[in-house]
């Protein structure tokens, strides 16, 4: 769950604290001031649309000009061209300052060297808005950072809101405009969906699918180096956007966690449904997205807990994000999870009982009247049971009347009280229309029948093919013309149906993210420090201090004092080198437990001080108190470079790996979170005493856990701070092992460093 | 892990002992010598076929019709009506014996009632071969069972082999035959993958997936009831057919697992794959299951172990089903799991490299040559890395040679040392051909140029779509037009490659299933007799009889003798009830820990008894010697009403709960092939003791282990035998708790009796 400890790429976000970035905070501020709700509306709507560098034969010239097509944009494409009289048929000019009135958009085409004279010219020309697509910039290093920071300040300074650099640009449906240099796979259909990705290049790939599943998109961006108009921004804009009634994400990193948050909070409230595909899961993943954005890229987990604390669902494929956002764009939520199920086909029944079932998604029996009025159109060797199989003998003999034994469930599945909603397998929309007029004219009637009795039913019908295959042709056209949408497929519509009620259950419940703290910290870190852990003493006087509990103990620095302590604390005792020098104790010996008698305690102190010699281990050992019995928790706070402090709970010890059962949480977390976060733990039955084993005070132990996290929260500097184990019996909680990772000069108690081995 | 005790279908495959069918062996035998490889091949590739009842207004019958159009058949189609004269044009007769000559095959489309009389028309017309559609026999219940075995009877008595009843038929590319009563996505392509279903009804859902992909089909088979043609035979015929090449199968239940395990043993060995979805991991997908064949379904987990030991990959959806089947069916197999990725896109190489980590494959580094060789072909800012992104720019650039940056990747990456195959995403199938002569031109040349390298390349190359979406148009018959294959989507491709190599890694360790054991167990389960649990006294008299290690201890009638063994055993001990009326000790009081003293003992002895009186406990207590230190181990076997006894091994007490880390076998399993199950278990650090704890040897551990299972096995009437915890510490392993649950007349040693509470 830790993090690597690297410096952080510049954030775009100029409010934001990004130690990593030396971008003038003034510039920052004034770029972001830029950044209004009105200019953002203004920015992705643009009536007129300059195309600077542009030429024929520039694949993203072509692009654009195809997009503009695809979404019907009516505005001028004014070419600009330090050498070309005509592009594409339109009259070029040399410079945007040559243009007869300023264009509400200007797309930057130019070579990275051009760029910031083009923005000049843009300034001049009175244009507000431009996209830049060259690449060079804070993705190629050092050296192309400044060159965005300058780009930055420039386009601010002039009051420019400026996409990008290296980005694709984008497309809106609603306003039709496509400033957009990727190929778009015609037809593009108008739609629900918004897409922001950090990734241009696979927009294409988004558009293939949503194409393919007639999905319809609002406003697509590529969000490129964010350089100013950040992921947020966009989250923003869409959030507001009429058009857009879910949002999709593709995201490499989260540059600010702050302000990603607080849009994401604002989409909450807003009743907008963000589905995101964050990539960077695996190693490979996090070294491709470190050569693709020039980002390092937080650790997985840690993304998990903050998407989870956001309400944001989380994808893992294309066909997914896309599917998962169809159901919330086109279709009534269920108020529930309990699923009618109607098909012509057993084995589609087991498949959809499947995985309904791994999605938490009910099967319940229907009520007797439902049974009692489907059974009334199946042939006898059918059962009217959830989920239905009419038989495809209902279907190869009954083409010759409206309605089939399929539809006339459907008519008593929708009224059943006992369900939420009802997957509906029973329409297939052909490629071509029927040859046969009475069939055509049969189907037409059919697809009318069943749009109406979508949109009267008192809960969600959800129609679905049974696997994932293009909407096409006459079909396409037929279930758009009666505002039909159908999803794709039993697997992907089960797995948005999980996602989708995972949404609509973590609705309200939006914790915004503190983000990484500033100050030394996040400096140390930056500056690629190495951190230093602390001796064992001092991590445990921070956490008394804080008045937190600790198993009791003390400092010796002889083998006499020892076993002094050893007789106070009572046998047996457990010895530990207590040095910043080793901070591997066990693995050199430096640890003995269980010691009983004078002449133990005595023999052990020489042994650990022998053993911890050779690295530097010094005098001082750790006497404390032994705990048998209890439970032993691990509670822990890393810091991530990005998110800031995360806390983890978990068994402790060797259960830590064996459970892979922990519960995360970015901080701030009180203790009613942490309570929810013991609750979350497989090993729940552990610590509510399992088989008359010791059980602990979950209320208690939450208590002391929340204090370990509010505890590192205030630790400038810090890195880690690990109580493993954290020992708890009943109403008992105590630190038996303590560990505290800062940086050099981190720790906001220097007064500890008296009390020894600092 | 345990199943539910009911009685099992009768199998169709009349040589394995089926308890819960009534059909008389003689009848099951001469059906079964019917059934050979000839036989088998001859019955799916008729060359002329008779539809009996066949009328136009049914759909059964145009379907087929259709079908037979689809696959290209050209043998006759011969309507046989009582009624009518005319059917399709084709004129009809009133029965199959007015044929002028037998048809190969006839497809039985008349009601259940009237099916026996067209069964003996097809004797008289020397018809060898029938398909039965209708429904009403095994699945109906008790009456139909019956019906359906009169029928198997009266096929094999006139030398018919049938499939069905309750089928829809089959198709066959390669013979070009299709009595096939289901829709027929068009086109069909003929190819590698053959298909047999138990759900006859979902072949249209798997053929719409096919031909999306363009992914051809050899045979494909509807089930049925599998009263003669069994899931096995057709398993034979589809490896033993030559152009089926991968074979997917979709399953409801596993009827006759030795016959089936011998077939996919026989696969194995042609190194033909099978991939299967099997249906009813859930609750609702058994009822679902239950009510659609009239079967009951195996508990999943030991349906899953099954699978692995066949070494059929298994899948849970059409999707990976048939993406799997292409994968392998298509393309040349890796040699290893290090992959090249070359795509257009960093998104793209982001959302590979996390698929492809959770699937268990590389994306090691590129060699020095191979770098060199591909930067040559990149802008600056692009990295030729792997996975390799040539961005976007080479894309919009370069439409006017024949081979783009990512083709000369494409050149370099194949004769890299360091990798198996390569994924390449550089290929797009357009819908349409491009109107530009030149582009469409220049694509056809890209393409043969693309056949022909992944051809001669010394590792496979996998072409492969962004997302899920169809290949059609002109983008399909170019491909087809050159041999090449291209998979669908980063998430389908990434899970048929996890699938392909874990098939590849498991060819040749097939361990064929033994079944149930037939005799008193099966017998008792069939006829619904409640399972009795023996007192622990007796069940630990099993294990010490067969020179398994049980912790000492003895019986005690009195509190005096209780106190008499405890002495002789050495304090600490345990008392528990000893009586097969009481089968949870520990919920009743009738357990107690870690006694020490003459006075503890007799006051536990009585403390027990009267515990357990109410439940009728008697005066009976098992006095036993305590461990302490050591590991817990869980050591059970339980006997699947299908698959027979199956080994579970994992932690013991509560962990087998909290760590969901048992290793299933299906027994018989040796002492070696137990150690491999220890291996398996994510706890096996503990096992070995992980940090300075107990360590068990785990060669001892898996010969006492290997030893329960082999008496598990010899015991008959045994439904479960379960050591929790078995205990090890070093070498030294003991049962500290002994379960057994037999049939009231089970049990191999009734002189155990005379030891007590049995």
């Amino acid at each position: 769950m830790s993090s690597t400890v690297t410096s952080s790429p510049a954030n775009s976000t100029p409010d934001s604290s990004s130690p990593g970035s030396s971008t003038p905070v003034s510039t920052r501020a004034a770029a972001r001031q830029l950044i209004t709700p009105q200019r953002l509306a203004e920015f992705f709507a643009p009536r007129s649309i300059a195309l600077v560098g542009a030429s024929e034969t520039s694949g993203w010239s072509r692009f654009i000009v195809a997009a503009s097509a695809a979404v019907g944009y009516t505005g001028p494409l004014l070419p600009v061209h330090p050498r070309h009289d005509k592009i594409f048929g339109r009259p070029a000019v040399r410079s945007l300052r040559d243009l007869a009135e300023p264009a509400d958009l200007a797309f930057i085409l130019a070579p990275t060297e051009a760029v910031a004279s083009v923005i000049d010219d843009a300034a001049a020309a009175g244009v507000r808005n431009v996209v830049v697509l060259a690449s060079g910039y804070r993705e190629a290093g050092p050296g192309g950072q400044e060159l965005e920071e300058a780009l930055v300040s420039q386009a601010a300074g002039h009051d420019i809101v400026l996409l990008g650099p290296n980005t694709l640009g984008f497309l809106n449906t609603a306003a039709k405009a496509a400033p957009f240099a990727l190929t778009v796979p015609l037809p593009l259909t108008p739609g629900p969906v918004g897409i922001a990705l950090q990734s241009g290049a696979l927009s294409s790939a988004l558009l293939a699918f949503a194409r393919a599943q007639a999905i319809g998109v609002s406003t697509v961006a590529s969000l490129g180096n964010e350089a100013m108009i950040s992921t947020a921004d966009v989250l923003d804009y869409l959030v507001a956007d009429e058009q857009t009634k879910v949002i999709c994400m593709f995201l490499e990193e989260i540059g600010d966690p702050a302000a990603f948050s607080a849009a994401a909070a604002r989409a909450d409230q807003a009743g907008k449904p963000i589905v995101a595909m964050k990539v960077g899961a695996s190693q490979a993943g996090q070294a491709a997205a470190l050569a693709h954005t020039g980002a390092v890229a937080g650790d997985d987990a840690v993304v998990d807990a903050a998407l989870r604390q956001l309400n944001i669902v989380r994808v893992t494929s294309i066909e997914d994000l896309l599917s998962t956002a169809a159901l919330l764009g086109y279709h009534r939520w269920p108020r529930g999870r309990r699923m009618g199920v109607l098909t012509a086909s057993g084995g589609a029944c087991d498949i959809i009982a499947d995985r309904a079932t791994a999605a938490g998604i009910e099967i319940p029996p229907f009520g007797a009247a439902t049974t009692e009025a489907i059974a009334a159109h199946l042939p006898s060797f059918a059962n009217p049971r959830n989920p239905l199989d009419v038989t495809g003998y209902v279907l190869a003999n009954a083409r010759t009347s409206l309605m089939t034994a399929i539809d006339y469930a459907l008519d008593a599945a929708v009224d059943d009280p006992g369900l939420d909603f009802v997957l509906f397998t029973g329409f297939t929309a052909p490629e071509v229309r029927p040859p046969d007029e009475a069939v055509a004219g049969l189907l037409e009637a059919r697809v009318g029948w069943l749009a109406e009795r979508l949109r009267t039913a008192p809960i969600p019908v959800i129609p679905l093919g049974m696997t994932c295959t293009d909407l096409a042709g006459y079909g396409r056209e037929l279930l758009a013309a009666h505002g039909l949408h159908s999803m794709a497929g039993m697997e992907l519509t089960s797995r948005a149906l999980g996602h989708a009620f995972s949404w609509l259950d973590g609705r309200g419940t939006v914790r915004p993210l503190a983000g990484r703290p500033g100050g030394p910290a996040g400096q140390a870190a930056a500056a690629g420090q190495p951190p230093v852990v602390w001796s064992e003493a001092r991590a445990r006087d921070l956490l008394s201090a804080a008045g937190l509990p600790v198993v009791p103990g003390r400092l010796a620095r002889s083998a006499d004092e020892a076993a002094a302590v050893a007789r106070e604390l009572g046998s047996p005792v457990a010895l530990k080198i207590s040095s910043a020098a080793v901070s591997h104790k066990s693995d050199i010996g430096g640890v003995l437990l269980d010691l009983s008698g004078d002449q133990a305690v005595r023999d052990g102190y020489g042994r650990v001080v022998q053993a911890a010699r050779p690295h530097g281990g010094g005098d001082e050992v750790l006497v404390t108190a032994m705990r048998s019995g209890g439970i032993e928790v691990l509670a822990g706070v890393t810091v991530d470079p990005g998110f800031g402090p995360v806390l983890a709970v978990g068994l402790g010890g060797i259960w830590v790996e064996l459970l892979r059962d922990t519960s995360l949480r970015l901080l701030p977390a009180g203790v009613d979170e942490v309570r929810r976060m013991l609750g979350e733990l497989r090993a729940l039955p552990v610590l509510e005493g399992a088989r008359g084993g010791d059980r602990a005070d979950l209320d208690v132990l939450a208590t002391v856990i929340a204090g370990i996290g509010e505890l590192a929260c205030s630790v400038s500097g810090l890195r880690a701070l690990e109580c493993n184990p954290l020992w708890v019996s009943g109403d008992q909680v105590e630190a038996l092992d303590v560990l505290v990772v800062a940086d050099p000069d981190g720790g906001n108690n220097p007064d500890h460093e008296l009390n020894g081995a600092g």
